[in-house]
């Protein structure tokens, strides 16, 4: 509910390949996050379940670390750039 | 830091295979979760998010509709309870 009842955001402004790449700088090239074992897999994640989390996490809904730093990332984003990046992300 | 802080849980006293049940039931029998898109797939997803999560979920840590479901199921589990049904699901 929460993240249905935020306000509409502004874009980013940037380019769609340079908000990938600012996923995959964590996540890796290909989403599965073997970087750090207590992030998560995006790779083959449902695309709905990452727009949730995209819009719960740019509505500080949710707490512990991993909020902690994906809230000012996805605070930059609008709901279609989160929807292009979930598309992009869960066809991997 | 809000897992790490929480006290120690008591075993829900379910045998493994009834708590790898109740994931199941709306994960789907591999985690993939096809059945609900706006929850997560958990199958194959790194051990130690999944331990993550679910400490966070049930410290209620999450809001949202998820964080709703996934509450009450994560506060019936243990810490070591929940290491096992992470190593499970992640193995998948």
């Amino acid at each position: 509910m929460l993240a249905l009842c935020a306000p509409a955001r502004a874009e980013s402004g940037l380019p769609f390949e340079t908000l990938v790449a600012v996923c995959t700088s964590c996540h890796g090239e290909d989403g599965s996050t073997h970087l750090v074992p207590s992030w998560g897999r995006i790779d083959g994640q449902n695309r709905e379940y990452l727009v949730y989390a995209l819009k719960l996490y740019r509505a500080n809904g949710r707490r512990g670390m991993n909020g902690g730093l994906m809230m000012p990332y996805a605070m930059t984003l609008s709901d279609r750039e989160i929807e292009r990046l979930a598309t992009h992300f869960s066809n991997f």
